[in-house]
């Protein structure tokens, strides 16, 4: 184990922290408010990370794979932690146990919520809390590496531990150059929607959070009936449509604008992915048609629901929970399936989901003919039985992982469809549920442990599981291999 | 695809059906009904059996394992929609698409109910409704196979599709002494299991009739309150017992019927079974405690729920909907493993579970250290990449399964956990689920396509999917190949 490096990893991302901390202290100085507290931590972050960038001198500047993932699964944690101490100290929230579960609903861009008043946040502490969000949405480290001078031989690592989907396409040669581009389209895309946002009659300040909050699919919203209390339609089709764009493979914006917009909307991804948008925006309208009447209304309640489940933002409008059984249903599958791979939306990624039906086909149609050659294949090139293998792999753990976080919060003794569908939101990055914790409900009802076990099911949900998995087993801190 | 072969088997099926309708008509001649329903379905059964076994010579006698599959599944459902006939024309269940549901919960042994009040039926009609359980529980090809005089060079294909679990033992060289050996411990078991319940109370007919739920691991019963209508501890540990007799896997009866009962002990399945069993029971009296006040009590109650769902029989004693959160959580992490290969449970089978997480441990050790060899191994023996990657694909396809059924079923408006658990507890061959279709409730709440997706979902948990879903591949149906 490669221990220095990680330190040195570790350290660099500390000294980003205490940088990005500035951030919410500045929000706060505008407000005239105390702003302590961000720089109490700022400092705690500089002082460990320069210790760590500086004491650690690695004898190899080269990582293995369980280095990298290890190094990943450690940072998150960490930022997690001493995340949440800003808002502790400053009084935003006052258990050490809510703002660890807000800080990592933040970074994993889940967007689930254990405040009872949101609105009663300082301006300092509702700007980090939704700043994690833009933080998270494309990777902590994916932003150290396009930033900081690391040598390019073990970035991939991190970069594959960190950006979601089954396989991750380097979109040029170096890793820290894709990097780069990746931040500067992400950036690009929130800035557009913020002036889209403050142009729709948003202040500055909610415009640009809800940019944040929409660019990392997250969904804190600064008011407590999230996007329902704006009641604008224009709102809601903006970020609706961003959501969908933010749900996107990154690489298609990529090859759009090197101009090779063919190939990019070639993709057997997005073809799937607006299949599935217009079905479910389809299905729902019909379906919700009864309770609000007008067909407009409904579509428009089902378009701003269904952007931002599949997206995996979970922002609010209505209270799906009072929808009728089938929309439900639908929504809970949407919720497994997530976002495309190498978007900033989470759940197994449609990538996976087509890899899965499509192997799983292929299967079935082997027991029928087993002599015969089933391949699998995506955008028409045949994927390996090893990526195959991968990604039933990865189900698997992901349904391990879903029943085994579903079974200890059942403990606080709430209903099935509560703790199943909170552990999926969690495990998926969403945020709301169904039944006592959909769009108007809150995370607050659970115990400590839950709270405790959900945040780690989110940055599970983040980082694909490995990274965080791969912490706590034994063979990973052996010496020797 | 050796269509003449498949219809001698189907014909060599209906002659065994035409057989065994005279027993429910004797049980009615017994109780002085009307048996007309059952003997004019017991003709079209002989007549249509009768045609098929001789127009149909076939040219080769081999079956490739698709057409195994298929004749598997074909014979199912001719079962299901044929069974159906005498509870329909004797007027026991007015409606075909109840009686069919009925039927094929019967067959499969799930033992899900559709009828409103189950004590007004006929003698002869509830004879045959849980006398199906029994021939559905071993199987009923294997009963064919153990009687007929069919080559053996087939024979194995027909019982890997229809006895449960992931690998097929054959206990002896021949498939048709297997079969003949198996149905025989079934019968003797059944046999002791009749006789300790008449001798704890209950008629011989009902005692009969409970065995054969039992022995099925099916679940129905003659009373609406079932088991718990005999308020008799005695009857409760008697069923329990024997529930977890049935719920083992049949070849350690062999092993220890022929004095290597050491060697069977020694089962790893047996193991995990024992202790799944343990700590449920454990955790369940705990969590009932501070309903039913004495231990005693709750043990009782946690002893019968936890064996009647782990074998996947689903009697009920109490409504275990009223009971804490994680007791219900805990019950439906049961449903989904159920009981051992090569028993009469249903579920994703222990064995295949087992394999499932230490496939996963492997995997996940694997991106730890890539270089290194991770086996999985079960009872001391390696177990192939072939057979890990055909338990991958049977959980893939299962959970796709499963969230279809429950997305369709969700059309009829309830809420997520009774379709998300009436949708498992049918393809795991349960019978009761959680909010309104637990132990109290009934599926005669649901619309008739509901019904007919349900009744093809208990089909596929039975038939472990693939013999059920091969018939509707247009490629099973080609000639060439």
């Amino acid at each position: 184990m490669n221990f220095r490096m990680i330190a040195r990893i570790l350290g660099a991302v500390l000294l980003l922290l205490a940088a990005v901390l500035l951030l919410p202290a500045l929000v706060g100085l505008i407000y005239h408010e105390r702003v302590g507290a961000f720089l109490l931590t700022a400092a705690i972050a500089l002082a460990l990370g320069l210790a760590m960038v500086f004491a650690c001198k690695p004898r190899r500047t080269d990582l293995y794979a369980r280095e990298g993932f290890a190094a990943v699964g450690l940072v998150w944690l960490v930022l997690s932690l001493l995340g949440a101490l800003p808002l502790v100290l400053g009084g935003d929230i006052p258990r050490y146990v809510d703002a660890v579960f807000e800080t990592a609903s933040g970074f994993s861009t889940t967007g689930a919520s254990v405040l009872p008043d949101v609105e009663a946040l300082s301006h300092a502490g509702q700007f980090w809390r939704i700043f994690t969000h833009w933080l998270g949405g494309m990777g902590v480290l994916v932003f150290v590496l396009a930033v900081l001078p690391l040598s390019s031989d073990h970035s991939m690592h991190i970069m594959r531990a960190e950006i979601p989907g089954p396989t991750v396409g380097k979109l040029v040669p170096r890793a820290r150059k894709t990097a780069l581009i990746l931040y500067l389209i992400y950036l690009g895309l929130t800035v557009l929607e913020t002036a889209l946002l403050w142009l729709g009659g948003m202040s500055f300040f909610e415009a640009l959070l809800h940019a944040f909050a929409s660019a990392g699919t997250g969904g804190f919203s600064t008011r407590a009936a999230s996007i329902g209390s704006f009641q604008s339609v224009y709102i809601e089709i903006v970020i609706g449509v961003f959501l969908i764009l933010f749900g996107t493979n990154f690489n298609l914006f990529y090859l759009i604008l090197i101009g090779r917009a063919r190939e990019a909307l070639k993709s057997e991804e997005l073809h799937w992915y607006w299949g599935i948008l217009i079905f479910s925006v389809a299905a729902i309208t019909l379906s919700i048609r009864p309770i609000y009447g007008s067909l407009a209304t409904s579509l428009r309640h089902a378009f701003f629901n269904v952007t931002t489940i599949v997206s995996t933002a979970g922002f609010g409008t209505e209270d799906f929970t009072r929808w009728p059984g089938f929309t439900q249903t639908l929504l809970v599958g949407l919720m497994f399936i997530g976002g495309c791979a190498g978007s900033t939306g989470g759940g197994l990624k449609l990538s996976r989901v087509m890899l899965l039906v499509k192997t799983a086909a292929a299967d079935l149609r082997k027991i029928a003919r087993p002599r015969s050659v089933h391949r699998v294949a995506l955008d028409g090139q045949r994927v390996s039985r090893e990526t195959t293998a991968a990604v039933y792999s990865y189900f698997v753990l992901y349904m391990l992982l879903l029943l085994t976080c579903t079974a200890i919060i059942s403990f606080d003794g709430y209903d099935f469809a509560t703790n199943f569908t909170a552990a999926l939101s969690c495990m998926s990055n969403i945020g709301p549920g169904l039944s006592l914790i959909g769009p108007s409900g809150s995370f607050g009802i659970f115990s400590d442990l839950s709270k405790i076990v959900l945040s780690f099911t989110m940055l599970c949900g983040r980082l694909e599981i490995y990274a965080m998995l791969i912490l706590f087993l034994p063979s990973t801190w052996r010496k020797a291999g």
